[in-house]
């Protein structure tokens, strides 16, 4: 496949923090770079353009939100999801797995795919490996994730083992829908749950098929930090060294930190934009609940050392006064600034790697927040 | 006074429709003017930013709602309601009289003002001319508006006698209390019901006491758009020619050009953000339901004529889309049109009367909505 290249300009001397290029069809992006989530055709109380100031590179769409709502059809007709939304850089999408599997009692898998229910009115859908795939072009994904099972956490090994075979044959069915022809990029996704050698296995089956790059699935699903870190320890090296490597819906600051030590080049989560509407920002020096008394009258911003536009403008004080008055501007400048705070952390980090200085950043990163200073 | 200046620029020859100028302490206003509604301390989901973007010059701030939350010391202590919102042009504060006479049972009045309880946990609170000045002085507000009672329609000719009399006697408490070293303007406001003799009253109550600009109050309290534009036909011709007329809490877009039509200056309304976040867009052919199954797949932008951002950028099928996902950027697109929509059809009547072609505009306006072409 030739939808996507990869390069890969510095290995940090001590960790195995990885800078890298990733040229798709839309523009390139610096990794290890962090993709908000856009789930119903926007990031949720951002404009595109706020997007673009920021300095988001691609975002992630959801396949299952918009399979149901507007329909994947509607979009496509109406020139995709880019035109749909007014955002031409990079879209990755997601399978519609993740939200499907999550359904508990209104979904029924089998080897063809798995039969759901809408979250929405209740009406019955299938989603299948080729199906997925003719919903992600047709939304006209530059990045499309095969439609595999994401395994809860703590898992049996045989359900493990038996579902992350089945992830890899229909894997397989992915890459030959999608056919030799497609301008969009396909990743594969690593299973196994936190089994070590099923791990192997998935890399080995993958790989086999080929991708244009692989993600890490299975993480951030309730585990221990220190699982999750162990499982991308024993995961990530096993990758191929050329390609991009994406851990799926992973996470806390800390965690992207410690997922960019391992090796890893892209990240999603909601986490800074779903916070932020609940009045939590971040900063250097740890989480911010707004809505603190203490903030009623305090003039300085969220974060005094952030650029960003809201940290520049507004006080606690404003932002406190708006989240409690519940306006919609409290959602839009909560979410500026943490989208600002995520974007810049991994700026910061591909600097870091840049001057192979990783080691005492990651260090500096910690200090702050443990002392608050 | 000094902290206003009006200057007249042009009366049309046909209609009394007046363009004219407005010298601040904080820049200068051109009228007629729509004033958007910022309730609490914001233009609910647009940045000040964006407000600029849209050509807003003045907007309107509520000290009914700022005095409860986050309260005028603190906001003053803060540097003013101008930095805590970061909106540096000119701010119309309204006395907090309407919202507190709208409390019903929770609020009891005599001579001294208003005792009531807040909405938002039922402390008791008291508010008179006195304090609703030194309220809007401590918000920084840069034109003033006096305490009064704002008297529901249809009201006894008694009560109407009765409150617009206290009314006037307020005012002059306002303008005593405010002082000759104020730097705010102070505007006076009409009241008298729908009674022709009483209006008459107390315009001359109020002129005889002075006031930098004179509103029209108990306008849009439920009454038939006859019975208000009649209510202006009786008013407005009583008031200074060379100062401010400003018609409180007005209005539909028919109302603004009639009001202008009669001679009115200023107005502000909630309609144009409150509608946008129900999904209710204004358009030169009339409004548009943007939730309706009809635009699930249209293409066109919400007024194919409209210059504006959310018009040039997105597809009514988008605008349905995020409006039924529950977006938040849904009410940011259409608060943002809506916006747009009402000060460009304050633009084109000023366009429209410095070319004395006040009536012909009229025509047309109606004329595009009858027909929807």
């Amino acid at each position: 496949m030739t939808a996507l290249k990869f390069d890969l300009l510095n290995t940090d001397a001590e960790t195995g923090a990885r800078r890298g290029r990733l040229h798709t069809r839309r523009g390139c992006i610096d990794t290890p770079v962090f993709m908000p989530v856009g789930t119903q055709a926007t990031v949720k109380a951002l404009l595109p353009e706020q997007l673009k100031e920021l300095g988001a590179c691609i975002i992630l769409g959801n396949t299952y939100h918009l399979f149901l709502r507007p329909g994947h059809e509607i979009i496509e007709r109406l020139g995709g999801l880019h035109r749909f939304m007014n955002w031409d850089r990079p879209i990755l999408t997601d399978s519609g797995g993740f939200q499907v599997f999550s359904l508990g009692d209104l979904r029924r898998i089998d080897e063809e795919g798995v039969r759901f229910q809408s979250h929405l009115d209740g009406s019955s859908h299938l989603l299948t490996p080729e199906i997925s795939m003719a919903v992600q072009q047709a939304l006209g994904s530059d990045i499309i994730m095969c439609f595999d099972e994401c395994i809860p956490y703590p898992a049996e090994r045989d359900y493990v083992s038996a579902s992350t075979a089945r992830s890899s044959r229909w894997a397989l069915r992915c890459k030959k829908s999608l056919g030799a022809d497609a301008t969009a990029a396909l990743f594969g996704i690593v299973q196994g749950g936190m089994y070590p050698d099923l791990r192997r296995r998935s890399v080995e089956e993958l790989v086999e098929i080929g991708f244009d790059g692989y993600a890490v699935g299975g993480l951030s699903v309730g585990e221990e930090a220190s699982v999750m870190y162990e499982a991308m320890d024993y995961t990530l090296p096993l990758l191929p060294a050329h390609q991009p490597r994406y851990v799926m819906g992973v996470g806390t600051p800390e965690n992207l930190v410690e997922g960019v030590a391992r090796g890893v080049d892209m990240f999603d989560c909601v986490m800074p934009t779903r916070n932020a509407r609940n009045g939590v920002l971040f900063t250097r020096f740890g989480k911010v609940s707004i809505k603190q008394a203490r903030y009623i009258e305090d003039p300085l911003p969220v974060d005094p050392e952030c650029a960003c536009y809201v940290c520049r403008t507004y006080s606690r004080a404003y932002l406190r006064h708006l989240y409690q008055s519940g306006e919609i501007l409290a959602s839009v400048l909560n979410t500026y600034h943490n989208v600002h705070y995520y974007l810049d952390l991994m700026e910061q980090m591909r600097s870091a790697i840049s001057e192979n200085e990783f080691t005492s950043f990651r260090r500096e990163f910690y200090r702050r927040r443990e002392t608050g200073a």
